[in-house]
């Protein structure tokens, strides 16, 4: 094969073969096509697009350029979840444990925070001693005692996507729905999972800002889902404004708690129970959606969800000191609460800007290397379509940093559009795809 | 500035701006945007189109990355010629002599042969002694005693262009007009010129195919010129036969030499008078094209055409011996003649072919590093149109090496359809724009 009749055809607007992808990727991996042909590549792929059997070839050749864990050593159904990222989602340690407890398999791998969106490794990696950089043996382990595992990405796993990733960041080349679909699919493909359920979030605190950009991933994600022969449910949530009240990595975990010991925080929990009630369809412990919800509502009143959010923290090595006291956790240096400067109706929030400013108080990273402060957040007491009254404490930050204070302050206080005219909620579950 | 953000900005088909491509092909220059950012931008701008604007900022930054040649102190107008190439195409060794000779300066910095296209430096070469290397000073005195000088691309001439050249090469982004334009511009505006007459072939011997894709070059060229205030015309010609009946570096010299001393070769006339005319009408010692024609073809008729020639070859330190006496010139070891297969019209030529067969025979390259040889080639007898009988002689191949010319011989004679029907002469030249 030759590289530069490739990018032509690409270039061209051509479908390329299976045998074109999956060559043009490993020689990618093995350093005979160069950085300037693959980023050629990329641009070309952006502009004129792929279809789905292209998408799938660049799923499979990237996935196989590193391990797929078996796990038919694990009895029972295997279904992951995956979300598309935003600001205060925390919905895996919530249904991880809840569909474990109802007998389907979690075998989750994960990501760090990105920008204004958190991860979860780092909420996880909040709790002392809670160990994300399991072996595969380790992982195995695990998931056949508990039903569930929450790791992060080995270097072992789809190779080819960090890679990749690496230079799409640096070539304007990230958001495409065809990279895109390959980069998730490859990594959550790997895992050895039967079923996977999707949370593709759309609006201000999402990286697909619209409904249709979100819906075209959706399908992508879907389309390569079945091409894989795995079973697949998408959920388009809505992420205009924080999911649930907390934002930051120890606060959220908290919030979890909360939420698996029965505590209502209405959104969250309606997403959560979502998407584990679509878990437990697709492993087959439930007839419909539905009643996968009633389930998942069951392992909550029981304490069964909670007692398995217990044993995955106890089994991945995290002090179960503060999962059973969180007031215990340290506490920020500073906090500091913001109010309303006039009465009215929330109308809209930047939630963009909620999620780089919890990033500013030290809830992410700006860099790699930057170290996370795990007390720090934001503890966010309003939703759209609310009426607040002035001088209403609508958020409360939280961080060990004195310096960042004052901006972020103006900063979440700009981002919360107050108005006399009443306002709509948005509608949270936006639509469900199969 | 942002390269990410410039590259996205031409991924997403908007106008860049003269400050963003500057900053572009500088950084790149520098080593600051790397090979695979500009790659990504490459490709971008190949398949969104860059503007007539956003062409002349490109060539303008590629123009400025080197030396721009000051010909101020010599007199008179400076009008260069450059063609796109093709199969035995020598009218810059016809045309310049006459134009120096009917009073306009002609300051010629050429190309070498690339595939089946010739170069006009490899022909010069093959004169002995003649030197294409002069430096910066020599060019100059050259052009001050004889009013024309041939020489070759130097390193301080538009040194961004053989980078770009050489990543578009790898990339699949060599047939972008707007890049073509800046590389052709960008080396023809550092010759210190006033005007610049364009012959842009089209047809099965030139890199553009289609007339379409040549007039939108030609289109290309013409406004970058005028954007940098040059005197322009453009010749669309046809490259779908070899131009004269010559192929081949030193055969090429000596039908320019017969030319030059009055031989009616009718194409090859044709075309370097229309072209040569023009360059005296740009240049001012014309009232119009037709009158730089008859001033043209005054200077053969008097000799100051080819009294004019074997002056440049002597500035230039080439020998005379083999101007005055071309029969003198070394023999190839091989001479072989390819006979009609069956009586009929000349209706197609594959031009390419015929192009690559000479390459073949020793009158090109395959690699940068091969040699050339001087007197290999092709002498091609007939014309499409023509009838021929059986067994004419329809062309000469002349090598030293005899292990290609069974290939050559079959390559050659299939590259020419001999057909019962009748057949039109192509127009030789198609178009002029101005």
């Amino acid at each position: 094969m030759n590289i530069v009749e490739i990018i032509k055809k690409k270039r061209d607007g051509s479908v390329l073969s299976d045998r074109e992808i999956n060559w043009l990727v490993i020689s990618y991996i093995k350093g005979t096509v160069t950085d300037y042909q693959f980023s050629a590549f990329l641009m070309a792929a952006f502009i004129n697009g792929m279809n789905n059997e292209e998408t799938s070839s660049l799923t499979n050749a990237m996935l196989y350029s590193g391990k797929v864990i078996d796990l038919s050593s694990v009895k029972g159904a295997k279904i992951d979840k995956h979300s598309t990222g935003g600001v205060g989602d925390k919905t895996s340690l919530i249904l991880a444990p809840i569909v474990a407890a109802a007998g389907v398999n979690v075998p989750m791998i994960s990501g760090r925070g990105l920008g204004h969106s958190g991860g979860t490794l780092d909420k996880l990696e909040s709790i002392p001693g809670f160990r994300t950089d399991l072996t595969l043996r380790e992982y195995k382990s695990v998931i056949k005692k508990c039903g569930a595992v929450l790791i992060g990405q080995t270097k072992d796993i789809a190779p080819a996507d960090k890679l990749i990733y690496s230079l799409r960041d640096v070539t304007a080349t990230v958001e495409s729905i065809p990279f895109i679909t390959g980069s998730i699919m490859s990594k959550k493909l790997a895992e050895g999972i039967d079923g996977l359920v999707l949370d593709v979030k759309t609006g201000s605190g999402a990286f697909m800002k619209d409904l249709k950009s979100a819906k075209a991933l959706a399908e992508s994600l879907i389309n390569t889902a079945k091409l894989f022969n795995k079973k697949v449910m998408a959920f388009i949530t809505d992420m205009n404004q924080p999911l649930g009240n907390s934002i930051g990595n120890w606060l959220e975990v908290y919030e979890s708690i909360k939420v698996l010991q029965g505590e209502k925080v209405d959104d969250l929990l309606e997403v959560s129970l979502n998407l584990s009630g679509a878990m437990i369809y697709l492993g087959g412990k439930s007839e419909s959606l539905d009643e996968g919800i009633d389930i998942s509502k069951a392992m909550i009143e029981s304490g069964n969800a909670f007692n398995k959010f217990r044993e995955i923290v106890k089994l991945q090595g995290g002090n179960l000191t503060y999962i059973d006291n969180p007031d215990k956790y340290p506490k920020p240096k500073y906090k500091v609460e913001i109010k309303a400067k006039k009465p009215g109706y929330i109308t809209e929030i930047n939630n963009y800007e909620i999620g780089m400013s919890a990033l500013e108080l030290g809830a992410g990273r700006k860099t790699k290397e930057e170290k996370i402060d795990p007390k720090a957040g934001i503890i966010f007491n309003c939703k759209i379509g609310d009426y607040v009254k002035k001088n209403f404490k609508f958020a409360e930050l939280f961080t060990d940093n004195k310096k960042v204070i004052e901006i972020v302050e103006a900063r979440v206080s700009n981002a919360v559009i107050i108005s006399n005219e009443k306002s709509r909620k948005p509608k949270l579950i936006k639509t469900i795809l199969t």
